[in-house]
């Protein structure tokens, strides 16, 4: 980790005169709790060489600065919700964006709110709501992660089918070169290249993200929730194309496997049926007679492809309820397991039922529990194998599991991810899907915002040789 | 223009190779056709060295190649309608991609369909029709102009009002680089870098376009079309305000300033009434109810903005009736001046009726006659000073109040272009939009690419030193 070992004092007090030094954590026991992501447990722990704080954009680019002269790895990190490690880094500083949580006004004649990287995302759908306003990208852990870990995965959540992702939503970034600099990018800034555009998804590795500027739209009047059984996952996967043929785009068009309904039922996290093998959650919104044609459309469509049962709520409460099931998954899985490997992979949306018997298939070849569970609609499944780590080998059978789901994956004309981003945890499979091309072009990009290189180290793109 | 003088014959022999012969234009009376643009009779005129035909991508990469060989500068181009002087260049080559005219079979389940860069717009918009799809993009130049010109300008029309630009209907591309190598790119090939939406508006100066896989969406089941006449352009500005105000975003939302009414009625190209000091062409869609709704909703602000009269087509014929005016403005234009310094600028658009006060002052002041029409709903302006260039000093008198018109759209917060790109054009004001900080990252960027700067060179962003 080049200098590190040599540099700590001096870069520390560096820090601490960018942040203050009782927003700059050294300790052991400080550090432990920013040595892993919501991989948790069952992920590999990355003891960083300090933690920051920074409260504004001025400090954080002192602090990317300060960072570039020791020449020591930044990593930027949010919430720590994501799944595929890549906020966390050995050795590495670590700048937790979380006391950068100032939100502005909603501009309801422009249809814009400018958030800070470290404000949490459901924040932002309080504050266009309150101003009759909506912002539809909605990822699972909105209630907890941030808005900059968001448009830094592009992570988009069950609105994506009908609104599009994170990246759409935003119009204007400032973000932290490697240099230290700060620079504002995007719509307001117009005339060259894309590059607010590269920065989202770019998780980290390309700039920081300290403010984002989104665009917010016209709030639906209103909306309906639907919740679907079936006997089986082909079915379900049935009805997306039946419910599309109908001309119907659904805000939401969620499932979940029979292992998902069974860990969420024994779990007694929401009440769901028994026997059954697939589950479909889905939702319409718009104008109160879009809304009403268009429940109607798909109640239609899940009956045709075979639903067993159609359950409709007429109101938020009941809406609630329907929607327990699904938002209800990661905490069951919680309470089963105490640790799990969970990938997001996406497959053409017609495969989603082969996809279901392929992981069931390598559950059992591994020894590994499975469940899967996602947004159906895009083909984004979130597949799941559920480990305890303290049994020797349940970790190396998860891997291999995982292995071999990217396999199945790619097989498919699939994509590793549909949202969680690569990290670390995914970037040896990168180059298979993207291309070596493509990624010589990428890596230089990359060498181009960030020529030594420490910007997130390791993340998103396969490093050219392995040197670390 | 580095080897040029040395090398023509080896390299135009090397071009023949690559696309055959009788597709290399080297003569005089040849080259005179692509030594401009749209911008015409106007523009200046830079001759370039050839002119190639390359019919599938193996051929364009080896043009590329065989530039890359002699350093010589290669230009895209595609229909030639744009106004930037984007794809002309003295001493270049210039691939014409017309000859790239394939189009796939339009994919229903998948909502895709992919075409060459050189298919012709319209062509998209009749293949999506037949399937029951639509693509909604839709350029002023639609049935001349190619896909590969509108997304590498990302030019996008009336209706990205509300279905967004161009390059969100992009998924994947496949694209030539300046070594001549070529790369597929996009959600397809997913996991890095949005090295495709930095190639959409990027103007040929990163890579070259060569095919396009573009998302299409469920056609809308209905349209109406509102046109209505103002006593100025203040009071249509507030017509747009008030259409946000009652929640509806129209799929068009144009205007004509009283100078283009008048240009329009004296050249006979449409029927539009006297007397009249702004005019707003508005269409909305959708399902039949909402479409019916929206249109009473649109109706009843546009009075309430002070609307004179409100005509509502209810039929494809009624509508195009009422579109006359808007779509005849270019006609209009031409038939009552031969040359015109057409700019696509953009202010916030509540500060429209303010730009048409400021046109008309600068229009007096460099005794230019000017007129104003365009993307209302967006705050995209075109604004068109009117000249003959036969005339001295009409030509320079008209620049100045473009330069003047420039200043004011910057002073307003807006933008140079909405969707007719930089090109050589506008590239000195650039680096005053973006900032230096911005456009050095955007130059790095460049480079990468480009590291001989023979991709469209002086295009899109200013270089460092003018050494050509």
């Amino acid at each position: 980790m080049l200098a590190v070992q040599e540099a700590p004092s001096k870069l520390i007090r560096g820090l601490g005169n960018a942040v203050g030094p009782q927003y700059v954590y050294t300790r052991a026991a400080d550090l432990a709790s920013y040595a892993y992501d919501a991989f948790g447990a069952s992920g590999d722990r990355e003891v960083p060489l300090a933690v920051v704080f920074p409260q504004t954009t001025e400090q954080l680019c002192h602090v990317v600065a300060e960072c570039a002269h020791h020449r020591v790895p930044v990593i930027p990190r949010g919430a720590g919700t994501g799944y595929s490690s890549g906020a966390i880094g050995s050795g590495a500083v670590i700048v937790s964006m979380v006391r950068m949580n100032r939100l502005s006004e909603v501009d309801t004649r422009a249809q814009r709110v400018t958030a800070e990287a470290g404000v949490i995302t459901s924040a932002i759908h309080h504050a266009a709501d309150a101003a009759g306003l909506y912002y539809p990208p909605d990822p699972g852990s909105s209630t907890t992660s941030t808005i900059g870990g968001n448009v830094a995965c592009n992570a988009s959540g069950a609105h994506s089918l009908r609104y599009g992702s994170t990246s759409d939503y935003v119009s204007d970034l400032e973000i932290v070169l490697a240099d230290g600099k700060r620079l504002a990018i995007g719509e307001s800034y117009g005339g060259g290249y894309d590059v607010a555009g590269l920065i989202c998804g770019s998780e980290g590795t390309l700039g920081f993200i300290s403010a984002v500027t989104l665009r917010l739209i016209t709030a639906p009047a209103s909306r309906a929730t639907l919740r679907a059984v079936f006997g089986d996952m082909q079915s379900a996967a049935d009805a997306v194309a039946a419910i599309a043929k109908a001309g119907v785009v659904p805000a939401a068009l969620e499932c979940l496997d029979t292992a998902a309904i069974d860990a969420v039922r024994n779990s007694g996290v929401a009440d769901v049926p028994e026997g059954v093998g697939a589950m479909i959650i889905a939702e319409v919104e718009g104008d109160q007679r879009v809304t009403d044609r268009d429940a109607e459309l798909v109640r239609s469509a899940l009956l045709e492809a075979g639903a067993g049962e159609v359950d409709h709520a007429r109101n938020p409460a009941e809406a609630n309820s329907l929607w327990a099931a699904r938002k209800g998954v990661s905490a069951a899985v919680a309470t089963i397991m105490i640790g799990k490997v969970n990938e997001d992979v996406v497959v053409p949306r017609d495969r989603v039922g082969e996809l279901c018997e392929r992981v069931r298939s390598i559950g059992v070849e591994h020894e590994v529990p499975s469940l899967v569970f996602g947004h159906l609609g895009e083909g984004n499944m979130h597949v799941t194998f559920l480990i305890d780590p303290r049994v020797p080998g349940e970790r190396r059978r998860a891997d291999a599991a995982a292995e071999s789901l990217f396999e199945t994956v790619l097989a498919m004309d699939g994509s590793l991810t549909g949202e969680h981003g690569i990290g670390t945890a995914k970037v040896g499979w990168v180059e298979r899907q993207i291309g070596a091309g493509t990624i010589a072009l990428m890596r230089r990009i990359k060498e181009e915002f960030d020529p030594a290189g420490l910007m997130n180290p390791g993340k998103k793109i396969p490093a050219e040789r392995r040197s670390r």
